[in-house]
């Protein structure tokens, strides 16, 4: 599925890139491949920041190669398929997540779960010696049918571009560890762009949902806004011992070391504490008190195309979208700059259809 | 189902107990209840010694009442059924683990995983302000019959005995979890009273089976002795290198502080390490691998009388007991001793029907 990278780079490309770990981005001409058999290409019109972008445009792993486009939420409209493209026809809103090729062989790939294949290919190079790829902060993208999904008509593009990354971050492992079932309890820690939506969808589900926060000032939000049920600030040590063994299971969303053992303890016997947040750095566990409930502490990184096909329209049946700033292409450094602070409710996205202007 | 403690103690009772500390047993008289509706009282026969006897007589925890009777493994002959009883009759075989009591409403009581009830009652009392239990360093028993297994005549009384703590506490985790499939890779962490059992379920649920142990010396006996199909060191880091991503699930034995995350190297995408050994310290934890690759980490402490009995008759059918060094009550205190080293292989049982005398 990954194949297509040697074709020639005959398309003309424009976005914005990041030459350094200063992170900053300016505008940037490259070019992508023709478009292949199995491909189509996107003009893109919107494109979600998340703060993996971040990550990755300032060199936070010491691997990133410049210039770097960054760009993995994208939402736009098809305007080329190659012959055997099947999914897709010129005119068709088409999205993208952080993901573009695998090896279609792997039991990931097998099983659908193609973002845990070993040969992943990813939506924009972040690592040096992979084969070279831009992202979405772009005009036009050219990608394998199989990694595009189809874009529902009634869900409103700008809004709906984060669901290709911060969605399915959150839907694939509360569908897959069963934080899904109607009626029990869900814990979301962090409220945002990640946790907001994971309110959302427990809500959908029917979930019974409190938000966890080290911020008192988003309870209002929290409930008022988006629908939980309860809000638990996680540094109130009473508040925390009151709500002990009450949740079949938490979403964390929080990057970041923060203790896991407080939130371990909100768990009923077999809960359950998912881990969804990118953290490098190690953290101190006991582990006595998931011996004594039988709970588990597990990772997710996203999910397969399959599943953010099956998010997707989930998200479009139940009115399910991203709360966004939609800001301009010429916005983005200082968006970036507000990313690192946290200052964002709940996820900007880029209007690239009408403000990329080469 | 706990609620027979307040009848009188009329039975005459004899066994060894720890007086403090030290956990250095001796003979001791008391008394058990009369035999309730109920009840059977049972002719203890052997009991095993698990290494949580003597976590306990020595007071690890700083929170044990004495006098102490240890013993939670405990396998002998019905002397008396109460008239409600209908699992057994005079003359029966029966068994009975750690658990004596339980609210029998709860959601773990209700999901036939008693060990988990908030409300449990330990087969002898290792926390004060309990009430008072003694365990089966001790010629009888008292319980109510829900507690009890019954024993299967075609399993060896003193090689069945280890099966009631250490067999349940790895085969319920390894049901519950998923690693009992036949075709997958399961690790052992730990060859020892648990993990020698966990080598023989996981053969005779038809996995691939590999020790992981700090000992190179165990390796004869893995695989000649037990049927392992290969045995990795732990402390060779080329050894563990090779092994990575091969494993579906490990289940991990060893008792105190050990690096999880060398562990979790071993597993494949969506692997499962089970902690069943206790340990009370914390440890220090990578979760980017757990995120990477979408595993997890659990603990299990056991499983219910539901799952005691499927697994002593699994072990019937397969012909599974543990590898036992029978000795008479007067040893005890060498045994404790041996325990502490390590040095049994792989579990001391005492012959109480023959040994103990008043």
């Amino acid at each position: 599925m990954a194949a297509a990278h040697e074709q020639g780079q005959t398309q003309k490309a424009f976005g914005w890139a990041a030459r350094d770990s200063s992170g900053i981005l300016s505008p940037f001409h490259f070019t992508r491949r023709a478009n292949g058999d199995d491909d189509i290409t996107i003009k893109i019109l919107f494109c979600g920041i998340c703060h993996s972008d971040l990550n990755f445009t300032t060199n936070e792993l010491g691997s990133s190669p410049y210039p770097m486009v960054p760009g993995h939420e994208i939402v736009g409209v098809v305007t080329q398929v190659g012959c055997k493209v099947k999914k897709f026809k010129v005119g068709d809103k088409a999205a993208m997540g952080g993901l573009i090729g695998s090896c279609g062989t792997c039991s990931c790939c097998q099983d659908d779960m193609e973002t845990y294949c070993p040969k992943a290919v990813t939506a924009y190079t972040f690592f040096e010696g992979q084969p070279i790829n831009y992202g979405g902060f772009s005009d036009i993208y050219v990608v394998n049918e199989h990694f595009a999904i189809q874009f529902p008509d009634t869900l409103p593009l700008e809004s709906g571009a984060p669901l290709l990354c911060a969605g399915i971050s959150v839907y694939s492992p509360m569908k897959y560890f069963g934080l899904s079932e109607a009626g029990k309890h869900l814990g979301v820690v962090g409220l945002g762009g990640l946790g907001h939506l994971a309110v959302k969808f427990g809500k959908a589900f029917g979930m019974k949902v409190t938000v966890i926060s080290t911020s008192p000032n988003k309870k209002e939000e929290a409930i008022e806004r988006f629908g939980a049920d309860s809000f638990l600030v996680s540094r109130d040590p009473e508040e925390m011992q009151a709500a002990m063994g009450t949740m079949d299971g938490i979403i964390d969303t929080v990057s970041g070391p923060h203790p896991l053992n407080p939130l371990v303890d909100l768990l009923k016997w077999n809960g359950k504490l998912i881990v969804v947040g990118v953290d490098v750095k190690p953290i101190e566990l006991s582990l006595f008190p998931l011996i004594a409930g039988r709970k588990l502490i597990a990772g997710s990184a996203g999910g397969g195309l399959k599943g953010s096909q099956e998010m997707i329209d989930f998200a479009a049946k139940h009115n399910i979208v991203a709360d966004v700033e939609v800001i301009p292409m010429d916005y983005v450094n200082t968006a970036m700059e507000r990313v690192t602070k946290g200052d964002v409710r709940y996820r900007f996205v880029i209007d690239i259809g009408n403000t990329l202007r080469a």
